[in-house]
């Protein structure tokens, strides 16, 4: 079956493959390049501000990004820049994408990547690049988590990279796992600082727990992102017994607290415009138990919005899934993103 | 300047760069699975006939390998397989990707990878698969050399992968780094008899290190390989004093050893049909001394063979090189391999 089926989410299934009614459906030498910061930038996050309230960071004074790496790639350049983080209390990486010949400000895609993954993971594996530089849009994709050593009981979840772009609230980790204040306020603010980005024009989407961490930034920031989507994403991690052993580090045993981080939890409270959602799931991802896209297609059905749904037949997790499939992502954001 | 340019050698430019006139130029289980080899066939190469002589391998029993890896990648299959490889004395790896829907014997395509690679990235990082797949070839990559620990003196040449594609005569190279034989004779017999592959539709390609074995491999084989090509490839090793000292490990000091497995030599005394070769080259490649483009182009002059050579302004030697141009080496190859 192809194209959409009723109610109010979108389903597009492909591939024969088709959802029951109930919807079950580092190398280069390092050089510093400093940036001005042309102004103080407001932000809105009340959690942002309280980090950076007394910190040097906000207070008008230059942005030291130093370049990683810098390579060509269809046309544009492959970069990757290492910063101190106001936020995270760390050291972090990220990597942008600037197509060439931008003649004005370009609109901005933000990729969240998936456990296990750094800021290399994407631009290496998944070949967004072409699509990038067809529709000229810049793409900023942070490492996972600061690579904070916070001693061998905790190596597990910092070596895995499992922020899932949270704030965590216990400590140790309320130090410097801060990644969803990063991700939606710390970032956009020196990427709009210092390229020549269409703050009006940005997107998001993720892979797994990025993907996780697309949909509940879109969820939290009503009109924020033009559009938002996901491959393979963690949906209702709040019910999922292997994450929750993640999330109680990062909040205690309260099931409420973890809700407010769960995207399944938060379209019953979403009130904005549309979210414009597209998801990809591989139908043969072994992790699909703990990915809970049932529970969120469902809730989005119960909360009347809509959201294009694929469940791809013969399709695993990794980046061979999201190599296939980016593609048709680059599309979606276009629409929402680029001139026609 | 586009466009081709005169003599017996076919330059086009890009980039507004332009020539002078002198050319300067898994995580997954592993289990086993059980071929039947449907016939003994015959090796043409004589090196790989005195190696694998007087072992089982040759002699019509059944070929092992074990599955290491199989993911579903733009609608085919992107597979890893580990098996016992007579000619290099060691565990082997190569990758195949094979195109859905295959209803008759399919093209292939040899890719070599270069120094520092594995049979996983190519696979990876290039995103071949997309053309692969629109033209229906089948894709191997074995890994670049035997994983052999020589000893603590011999590691780095081991660790980087410089097996260089030879087959090495000096003690204690020329047990395991027979690669040569194995890429040419070894590994298409065993492609031959467990894929569904058409032999008289074959070509090669390679970047970097794995450029030189592609070009040896084609320029001592003649009409075995339709087309070949390579991105940034080693292609006047014998004058590369950096690339020497891994030669004379192989070969020892002997000068006119080393010319034997050299394409800027062999191009003198080719006698064959077309070769088709594609080569690109990124202008900002930091190893350019060291791959003697500017001599190969040379040596094809004046023995009047045809190449396209294509210096990619702003481009380096990596990965991103590769993603970028990897489309215009299966559109040259489809050309030769594929029916209109």
């Amino acid at each position: 079956m192809r194209g959409p089926l009723c109610f109010n989410i979108m389903y597009i299934f492909r591939c024969g493959y088709r959802l029951s009614a109930v919807c079950p459906s580092s190398g280069r030498a390092v050089h510093t390049v400093k940036f001005q910061q042309r102004r103080t930038r407001p932000h809105q996050d009340q959690n942002f501000q309280r980090l950076c309230g007394s910190r040097q960071w906000s207070n008008n004074i230059e942005q030291q990004l130093k370049v990683v790496s810098d390579n060509r790639c269809f046309g544009g350049q492959q970069k990757v820049y290492e910063h101190y983080s106001a936020v995270l209390n760390f050291q972090m990486r990220f990597a942008v994408y600037v197509p060439e010949n931008l003649e004005r400000p370009a609109p901005v895609l933000y990729h969240l990547g998936g456990m296990l993954c750094s800021e290399q993971t994407f631009i290496q594996k998944s070949g967004f690049q072409r699509w990038a530089a067809h529709y000229g849009i810049i793409v900023v994709s942070p490492d996972v988590c600061p690579r904070v050593n916070l001693g061998v009981d905790n190596n597990t979840i910092e070596a895995n990279g499992e922020s899932y772009y949270v704030n965590a609230v216990k400590k140790p980790w309320s130090k410097n796992f801060q990644m969803y204040s990063y991700v939606n306020e710390e970032l956009p603010s020196i990427i709009q600082e210092n390229f020549n980005v269409n703050k009006d024009k940005q997107s998001i989407m993720g892979h797994s727990m990025g993907g996780h961490g697309a949909l509940i930034s879109a969820l939290k920031n009503p009109g924020k992102f033009r559009s938002v989507s996901a491959l393979a994403p963690v949906c209702n991690p709040s019910q999922s017994p292997g994450i929750q052993v993640i999330l109680k580090c990062y909040f205690g045993d309260d099931l409420k607290t973890m809700e407010k981080w769960d995207s399944t939890c938060l379209v019953a409270d979403y009130k904005g415009p549309e979210l414009n959602i597209l998801i990809h799931q591989g139908y043969n991802d072994v992790h699909k138990d703990d990915l809970g896209l049932e529970n969120f297609i469902s809730a989005c059905k119960k909360a009347g919005i809509a959201a294009s749904i694929n469940i791809e037949e013969g399709y695993d997790h990794g980046f061979y899934f999201i190599s296939t499939f980016i593609e048709q992502h680059y599309h979606h954001h276009a629409k929402f993103l680029c001139d026609s």
